[in-house]
C-alpha cells in the first residue's frame, strides 16, 4: 500500500498517574504510548491521510502494546521487531502552577537506536508525498543519527517532500550537539517546523519569529519554515510569502502533544493540496482540539477541526 | 399516595466516559440515568415536594436501572412496564473550548413511545398540586404527542397547575413541526418555561427576554411564563408582573440538567407557596448548585439551596 | 490490499458492569466492542493471518469505536459508512452458579441490517482464502438474509473457501426460521461448524457428535464438518476422515468469545496450510488461552498458543 | 401506605477495600450500606413485598447516603433523623483461605442507640402482616433492647407476626447478656430463625439440627422455628411439622448477607401465602443468588430465584 | 534515634469522593491519612528535616493504616497502642463554587481522647529542636488538654523551642472555649501560628495583621507571631522586626492541609537556621505546591520548593 | 539505630494490568514496587522485627517511589542516592491456567549496578543479627558480583548470621554463571535457602528433597540449608537434625512474592529465638497468608500468622 505520509521514529510507553497525584506515591498509572512522529502520523490519519509509521520495536508485548495502539488510530506500522532491544518509556506528572508538569525519559538502549537503513521500508519513503521525522531521532544515538541523514536523503533524492521539526529535548543532548546535527540535515529538508524557543536555544538565532524564519530561509533555503510561538501562534514562510496564524483559545486538559497535532495537521492538508494559510489554520484548530484531549493524540475528525475554524465549537448539540 | 409533583416522560440511560477521554477510545463509561421529566422531580424531591414519575419501561435489568435511581433521589416512579420496547439511552461525551459536549442519542423505539394514557395513573395526575411534562415528550413519537395532549387536558380539567419546558431537540423533530406540536399544546399549559434562544428558534419569536415574555402570555393567556437566559439569568411574567432574576456564578462541573434543576427548584416553591419571586431565586440557587455536580441531577438539600442564597456558599466548613 | 481472510457480519458495543455487580445497581460500565465474525478475524489476525473485516456501521463516534479496536487488533475494517442506522451494542452481566450469565441485546435497526452486497467489497472476498460469516448475519434483517446467500455465492463462484458457524441466538429468531434460512445457505457454504445444542435444537438432529457431523455430511456435501461440544471438546469429519480434539483444561476467567476463538485459530491454520488434525488442536489451544481473557477477542500469540499445545503453560517465566 | 413487611434495626455504611487488598494499605473503598434488617426489607422489596424499614440515623450526607441505597432498593425508610448521633459503619476486608474475612465495626454510639418506641411508626408495624428485627438490635444498647421488647409487644397485640433472628455479634456482647435478653423477648415472637452455632454458643443447647429446633419450640412455643446450617442447609418446625431444606452449590462472590437473604426470601413467601415447604427452598434460592453478589443485598428478581429452583441457572442466555 | 521536629497530635482516616460527586450518592471512597500535626512532621520530613509524631492508636488495621502512611512519608511515628478506643476519620466532600467544601468529623471517643504525658515519649521531645501542636489538641478531650499542657512545659523546661498553631475548629468547641484553653497554654509557647480569621474570631482581637500579631507579641510576649491571611499571604513579627510574606498564586486542586504545610515548610527552615524571611518565603512555597495535589500532604522536594522561589515552576520540562 | 535484619539487594517498580487484561491492551496498570530482599525485609518487620534494607537507586521521583513503600511497611531504607541510573522495572501479567504468568524484566543498567561496598552501611550489616541477600544480587552486575561477596565476608567477619536464597533467574544469567558464581559465596553463608527446583537446574544436584539438602551441608559446611518444594512443603537441615514442614492449603490470589515471604517469615522468627521447627511453620503460614494478598509483600500480623497455624483462619469475625 502506498501511503501519503511515512513518518520514522520513536514511539514509548507513557506512564502517568492520575492528575493532581504524585508519581512517588501513586499506585495506579495511566498506560497509554507517544511519540512525536507516530503522533503526527496519528493525528494526520484521524483527518483522512492514509499513514505509515516506522519504527523499531522489541518483539515483546511492550512492543505489541505500542503498534495496537498506533493501529488503533489508522495508522499502519511497519517494524522492524527486535529480539534484544528495550522499549522506551516515559512517566509524565501533569503539573498544576506553580508546580511544572515532569517528564521522566526511560528511553535509554531502546530498540530503535540501532536501527539502520536497510531496516526500513525505504520503498513507503519513496512512494510517500511527505516524509517527516524530528530532532528527538537524531539525539537517540549515533546509529540513528546516521540512520536520519541516510534517509532524508533517500527521501530527497525520490522527490518526496521531507518535513523536520526540530523538537529540541535537553534531556537527550546538548543544544550545540543538537545544533551541529539538525544543520547538518537540513539540506535535505524542504520544509523545517521549530518552536521559537528552539530557535534561540538551540540554533543561536534570535529576534522575532519573522526574523528567525527569513534567516533560515535565506541560510537554508528551506521550502517552507513554520516557527511556532504556543499561545502567540504561528508564522510560516512559503515560497517568499509570510503568513501569521494565531492559536486558538482553549480550556487545556493535557498540552503533551499540542506541536506534534499542528504539524500533523498542517501536513494532512498540505498532502490535500491545501494553501500554506488554510493548512496552518487548520494546523491550529488541531492543535486546539488535542489540548483538550488526555493524552499525546488528536483523537479528532476532520469535521471538528472546520467546526473550530467555523467557530461553531461551543455549547451542547443535543 | 398522593404526590404534590407528577412529572411524566422518558428516562434514559447515560454513558459518558471520563471527562478528557473521547468515546471513540474509551475503554470505561459513567453509568447513569437522566430525562428532563425525573429530573425536575428529583430535584424537587431533594428540596422536600413529594414527587411522582410516570413513564413506559422495558421490564428488564435496564428498565430497572432506570427506576432504581429515581427511587434513590426519593420520586416514586409508577410505570406501565412493556415487554418489548427498547431501553432509550444517550452518550455523552464533555466538551473543553473550543470542542463542545457532544450528545449522541439512541432513544429510537423506546417503550415509552406507545405509551397511552389509560396506562398512566391519571389519578396520580388529576390529585397532584403541579404537573409537569416538556416538549421532549410529544417529540418522541404521534403517540406521545396524542398522550401528552390527552394528559395536559386531564390535569387542566381536574385543577392541577400544568408547568410545560418548550426544550428544544433538535435531534428529534424540526422547528417547525415543534412549534406546531407545542402550540397545539398551550391552551392546556399554566406555567411555560423556555430557553431564550428556543423562543427565537422553535416559535419564531424575536426580541428581548420581556418582549418574548410579554407576546407568549398576550398570544396564549397563560397564567405564568419564565424566560431562561443562560448565564443572563432568567425572567418571569406572573399575573402581570414582571420578575427578573439573575444567574448565580459558578464554578461548573457539569453543565447538563441545570434548567431541569432550575425548573425542579421552582415548581418545588411554587407548591410550598412561595412567591414568584422566591421561587425564581430558590430556582436559580438550584440550578448553580446543580452545575457543581457531575450528572444530570440536583442532588442538593433545601438547606445548601438557602445557604447560596444567603451567600455563604463558599470556603470550608470544619 | 488482498487478505487471506474476509469475514462479515455485525459488530457491537458491549457493555458490561464489573464482576460481581449487577447491571441494576452497576455506576460504571467497560466498554468494549464484539462481534462473531470480527471476533474470527481478530483470532486470526493475532495468529499471524492478513485479516478484512467487513460491516455497515454509522458515521459517528460510536461506529468509530468499532473500527478502532477492530484495527489494534490488525484487522483491517472496510466499512460502509451509514448517515442514519443504529450501532447495535448488548450488554452482558458475568454471571457465577446458580446466577447464569446474562446478555441484553440492543441491536434493532443496526445500521448493518440494510447492508447489501454492492456496499461491500465484494472483490476482497473473491480474492481471500477464507470468506467467513455467521448464522447471526442473516438473523438480523430480510436484507441482510439476502446479502449472506449473495455474498457467499459470490465467495463461492470465485474459488474461495466458505466457513459458516450456525451460531444460534434465540433473542434473534426461532429455531424453525434459523433452519429454514441456515439450510437454504448450506450448498454455498464449505466448512460448517456447528455448537452441537445447535444441532439438536436448530437442524432438529439427534444423537452423539459424530452421527451428527455424519449426517451433515451425507446430507449437504460439507466439505468439512466440526461439531464443537464445549469441555467435551470438537469432533471434525473433513473427506471422510473423523477427527476427534479434546478440550483443554482451564481456569476460566470470561467465557464469551470462546467458540469464536476456536473458529479464529483453526481457519489461522487451515490458511497456512496445516493438517485438520493440527488445525483442530489449535483451534482448540487458541479457544483455551480466550477464556482466561477477559472481553470477546483472543488476544494471544501463535507462540503462546504452540505453549499450550506443548503442555508448558504453566507456572512463572522469569 | 401499608406495607406489607416492616423490619427495625440499624444500617451502617460498609467500607471495603478492593479483593485482595488489605485495609492497611489500602487507597480507595468501595461505599455500600448494609444491616440486617434492612437487609431482609430490601431482599423481600427485590422479590415484590412491599417493604417498610423503621430506624433513627443522623440528619447529615452520611445518613441519607444510607436511606437513598435502601430507597433504591424499593424498600421505604421512615426514619427518626437525629440531630447528633453517629452514622454508624464498618470496615469489611474479604478473605481468602487461609485469611479470615475480617469485619470491624465502628457503630458505637450510633444515633440508633437512643431510639425509643415513640420516635417509631407504630401504626406501620400494627398494619404490618410481618414484623422483623433481630438480635443486632437489642445488643446495641439497653434503651434499644426497652424498644426491641415494646415493639415487639406491640406487634404481636396487633396481631402481627414477629419474626426474629438470632444474629449473635461477639464484638457487641457476650453470649451469657445475648442469651438472657434473646430468650426475655422470645414470647412475643412467632417465627426464630436462629444459625446452628449460635444456638449452640449462645442458647446453650446442644445436638444435631432438629432436636435444637425441637428444643426451642418445646420450651418457648413459637410457631415456626429455622435452624440454618450453612453449606448444610436449613431445617425448620412449623406446626409440629419438621422440613429439610439443602443449600444450592454455588461459586461464592461475596458471601455476606446470605443469611438475611435466606429471611427475605421467606418472608417475602411467607407473606405471599406460599407453604413453608416452598418458602423454605425460595429462601434457599435467594440466599443462593446473594452469594454470587457484592455487598450484603440480594439485587435478584422473583423470576431468577424460580429459575434457580427449576434447575436452569447456568450458562449464557442469548 | 533524636529527631529535629517533634509533633503529637490526632490523625484521622480521610475519606472522599470522587471530585464533582456527593456523599451521599457515592459508591467509592478515597482512602487517606491526614491530621495537622502529622502534615506538618510531613511537609518537614520531606523537605529534609527528621520527624516523629506522637499519638494514641487503637491497636487494629485502621490504626495501622495510619502508621503506614505516615511511614511512608518519611516520619517516624511513635506510637501509644490503644486496645479499646476508636480510629477517629473524617467525610471530606470538595466543592465548586457555590458549593463549599463539607468536612464530617466523627472523631468522638478516639483512641488519643485518652492519651496522659506518661504515654507519650517525652524523651523525644525534651532531645528535638522543635516541639509542635495544635489548637485541635485541647479541643479533643479535657484529659488531651491537660496532656498538651504538660508536654509544652516539658518542652519549654528542657529549651526545646514550642510552635503551635490556632487552628480552630467550629465543630469541637466553642470560640469562648478556645479562647480559655489556647490562651492558658500561651505562655509555653515560642512560636504562635494562627489564621486571622481565628485571631479575630476566637481570640476577640482585631483590626489588620500587623496589628493583631503587634498585640500577642505584646500581651503574650511570644518570640515569634505569625498570622496567615490566605491569598493575602501572611506576616510576621520576630523579635521586634515585621516580616511580609504574599502568597504564591497557584491553580488549585486541593486547599485542604494548605496551613499545614505552610508551618512545616517553616520549621523545617527555622530548624535549618533559615532566617525568618527566608523561612516565610519557603513556607509560602510549601504551601503553594501543596495547593496542586491531592490530599491533605505536602509530597514535594526542597528541590522543587526552590524552583518555585526562583520562579522557575511552569511549563515542562523534557 | 541497630536493626536486627539487613538485606541488601534491588528493588523495581511493579507494573501489571488489571487481572485477566493483556499488557499489549491494558490501558491502567497497577504500581508498586518489589524486590526479593526488600520482600524479605518487609515480611520481617510486619512480623515485629527491626529491619533495614540497603540499595541503590536513581535520585528521583521513581527512586523515592521505592523508598515510600518500603518504609510504608516498616523497613528503613539506607540508599546511595545516584544521579544518573535507571531505576528498575518490571511489568507482570497474572496468569490463569493454561496461560502462564509473565513477569517482563526491565532492569538493565539499573543505579544498583554499580553499587560497591562503600556505598552502603556495613557498619549495620556488622551490627545486625542477620544479614540476607539473594542469588539475584550477583547476578546483576560483575560489580554487584563483587560487592556482593566482600559484604558477605564482612558480615561473617563480625558475626553477624548470613543468609542467601539462590533465587535463580534464567533472564538474568546461565545456570552455568550462576552455579559458578553462586558456589563462590557459599563459604560465607550461614543458612542457605533454596527452591528444589533451583537446586536441580543451577546446582545440578539430583534426587529428593532430602537428599539435595544432605549434600550442600556435607559439600558446603552450611549451618542451615532449607529446601523449598511449593505446594510439597519445605525441608530443612540444621545441626545435623532434619525438619519437614508441610505447606498450608491456600485460595490464592497472587503466589508471587510467596518464596521471599517465607523466608521473611523464617528470619523473623530465627532472629526471636525460635526452634527451626517453629520458625518453620512460622514461615510456612506467612508464605500462605501472602498468597492471598495482591502484590509482592507480606502485610501480615503476627497474629494473623498465629491465627493459621492454630487453625483458626476461617469463616468471618463479627
Amino acid at each position: 500500500m502506498t501511503a501519503e505520509l511515512v513518518t520514522f521514529g520513536e514511539t514509548m510507553l507513557r506512564l502517568n498517574p492520575p492528575s493532581g497525584t504524585r508519581l512517588e506515591t501513586a499506585s495506579t498509572l495511566e498506560f497509554r504510548t507517544a511519540g512525536a512522529e507516530s503522533n503526527v502520523a496519528i493525528a494526520a490519519a484521524h483527518l483522512g491521510t492514509s499513514s505509515v509509521w516506522l519504527s523499531k520495536l522489541p518483539d515483546s508485548p511492550l512492543g505489541r502494546r505500542v503498534t495496537n495502539e498506533v493501529r488503533q488510530h489508522g495508522v499502519e506500522p511497519r517494524i522492524a521487531w527486535d529480539d534484544g532491544g528495550r522499549q522506551g518509556s516515559y512517566y509524565i506528572e501533569q503539573g498544576s502552577a506553580p508546580r511544572p508538569t515532569t517528564v521522566i525519559y526511560d528511553r535509554a538502549d531502546a530498540a530503535i537506536t540501532t536501527a539502520r537503513p536497510a531496516e526500513l521500508d525505504r520503498e513507503a519513503i519513496r512512494n510517500a508525498a511527505v516524509f517527516y521525522t524530528s530532532g528527538i531521532t537524531p539525539a537517540l544515538s549515533s546509529t540513528l543519527a546516521e540512520t536520519t541523514a541516510d534517509i532524508l536523503a533517500t527521501a530527497q533524492a525520490a522527490g518526496t517532500t521531507t518535513a523536520f521539526d526540530l523538537n529540541y529535548r535537553s534531556k537527550l543532548w546538548s543544544t550545540t550537539e543538537a545544533r551541529r546535527a539538525s544543520e547538518s540535515l537540513f539540506a535535505d529538508i524542504d520544509i523545517l517546523v521549530a518552536a521559537e524557543r528552539d530557535v534561540h536555544n538551540v540554533l543561536d538565532r534570535h529576534g522575532e519569529a519573522r526574523t528567525l524564519a527569513e534567516g533560515l530561509v535565506s541560510d537554508f533555503d528551506f521550502r517552507t519554515v513554520i516557527i511556532t510561538c504556543g499561545e502567540d501562534g504561528a508564522l510560516a514562510i512559503h515560497d517568499g510569502t509570510t503568513y501569521e496564524q494565531p492559536a486558538f483559545e482553549t480550556d487545556t486538559v493535557d498540552a503533551i502533544g499540542t506541536g506534534d497535532s499542528f504539524v500533523g495537521g498542517y501536513l494532512a492538508r498540505h498532502i490535500a493540496g491545501d494553501s500554506v494559510s488554510d493548512a496552518l489554520s487548520y494546523a491550529a484548530a488541531t492543535a486546539a482540539l488535542k489540548r483538550t484531549i488526555e493524552g499525546d493524540l488528536a483523537v479528532v475528525t476532520a469535521n471538528e477541526v472546520e467546526q473550530v475554524l467555523e467557530n461553531e465549537g461551543s455549547g451542547i448539540a443535543r
